[in-house]
């Protein structure tokens, strides 16, 4: 199942019925977990003394697409899954079941929760947090730095279940709380309270979640987006959503 | 003409005279045209599920530069360019002479009508209806998601001849007028009006058309584009907008 | 040091102790320096007529990262690195110890200094000018066309020390002053005088650099950046920005 064209190092480890595509690069200090699919054209484990010695960790069950570039030194649960082109730099811990869409970039040293999903062409800077089912969308931009270029790196925080939505750009150190949504094309200056819709450039106050309604004919209340949204999700962690009787969601 | 590096399913149907590059994968449900250039390092007919059994088709004398994706389910017309690394998913259909600049993402189930250009790293959402001759410019997004994340999607509609300038964000279920202006960083959250300039963010209405003069000298309109930029469209059909006789364009 | 899967044309000019990654394309008219490194998945020299015959010129020195495409006809001084997946095309003439971030694309026919940094993701246009010890972040476009499309090309000015800062776009024409700060998500439509700091969308004049505080507790000027920041800079470059004897930098 490893592509006769790949090239693939003898000290990589790689678990059970791991398939590696063609032309794809795996270097020394690579772990992969069972039933894993890696796709061609993908170096992994590219080298920088940043990871201080310490592998790429790639859980079972990972979805690797064609392109994508992870350096050693980061970590990643079971069930990662990404687009094309990804770039991972060093010492990322990300949780399960991350999801990294196509074109995104994780800069390194960020901590990310588990079943969180990254969207295309997202950028998130050094330092970043990032809690637990929280949805980036594309082309969002996590920064760090107040007063570029210097060596201050201030990471933003993204609360668990918010949602920042596409072409937004979070200023260093800002924290964006529980279950809020920013706005598309906003540029957020200030900490987001949990449960509130900000927006615009600079983002301000929209109004509280609970008022932005579902337009699928319900009329239900669009957020928290966990009453109405499973896709992807295990039936196990939904469980903890308390979804609504008459969610229906697919 | 194919490279011997190159991996070509012998189930895939190449026209006659098509090129292949090195290291480039072409899987088995693939259909492309005479003449057709596919540069290295590409991977054509990427499986998925969501094309229900539909092949890739492209047409003839398509030129697809290096390190694309294009999944199966989309077809495109002739004369189909691409720039580099760009990404295609299923399910959509494009006329003649489609653009897709460098970077760019057609996310699926779009319809893209004749002679579009998209420039590099723009990102069409799924669902967007995107009319005959229009532009499209770099690092806009063209989105999908009343409330993000949702199953609701609501496409935007882009009519024929309208420009979307570089880093604008178009909202959910928007119609952005034919022969329409989108200024810079803009985004639109209302329709906009065919032959009307909008920008801001959000979008607010900027001035007609008609008003905005071409800055090479003349001091012609610079809208309808039509009646003074040619490059790259065939006659036959630059006879058709009636350009006047002294647009001079080279 | 030229890895077997490499395809490199006999004719391309290789210096001493170049090492070229597996899968690699070099084409012809491509000329590299001594002591050069370049990754897998790339293609350099790229042919284009719009070249005019000129090859494409890397000094000593080089790292090319994986997956790049530069084309024939731009000329790069000594030191140049690059991140993952960037694309350069003609007629560029840069400076010394340019770095080019992952996903950035320079569009050609630009002139940039000595010591740039353009951070991942941006797109610099065609006719750009760019001055020595620029910083531009991620996702900056540097436009060039007034009223697009358009056979007119106005191309932007970063004076030097210039920093832009993320998800900003830069209007057709506008110069940005030397040690100006452009904040994040902005929209500048007019010059920025020197020493200045605008923002918003569009941008306003926001204060003098020499406002901005460092927040690494010394409450020293964050701007002019010299001041304080000296990573990846040769000494003997840094001796003369005056640093003052409390820079205390790393």
């Amino acid at each position: 199942m490893i592509h006769p064209s790949a090239i693939v190092s003898p000290k990589a480890r790689l678990g059970k019925d791991v398939s590696v595509g063609p032309f794809t690069i795996i270097h020394d200090e690579v772990e992969i977990g069972d039933d894993s699919v890696i796709d061609g054209f993908c170096e992994l484990g590219y080298p920088t003394p940043l990871a201080k010695g310490q592998p790429l960790r790639i859980g079972a069950r990972a979805r690797i697409r064609s392109h994508s570039v992870f350096y050693t030194g980061s970590r990643f649960g079971d069930g990662l899954v990404t687009g094309h082109r990804v770039t991972v730099r060093e010492n990322t811990v990300a949780g399960l079941n991350l999801q990294i869409g196509t074109l995104s970039d994780i800069q390194g040293d960020c901590t990310i929760g588990d079943y969180v999903r990254f969207h295309s062409n997202v950028h998130i800077g050094k330092m970043s947090t990032v809690g637990n089912f929280v949805w980036i969308f594309p082309y969002v931009v996590l920064t760090n730095d107040p007063h570029p270029p210097s060596e201050v790196l201030l990471g933003c925080e993204i609360g668990d279940y918010a949602a920042v939505a596409t072409m937004s750009v979070v200023l260093p150190g800002v924290k964006v709380g529980r279950c809020s949504l920013v706005a598309a094309h906003s540029m957020v200056g200030k900490d987001v309270a949990p449960d509130t819709v900000v927006g615009g450039s600079p983002s301000k106050y929209i109004c509280d979640t609970r008022k932005i309604r579902l337009k699928d004919g319900t009329d239900r209340p669009a957020y928290p987006w966990t009453t109405h949204f499973r896709r992807g999700y295990p039936a196990e962690v939904m469980a903890g959503w308390d979804l609504p009787p008459d969610s229906g969601a697919p």
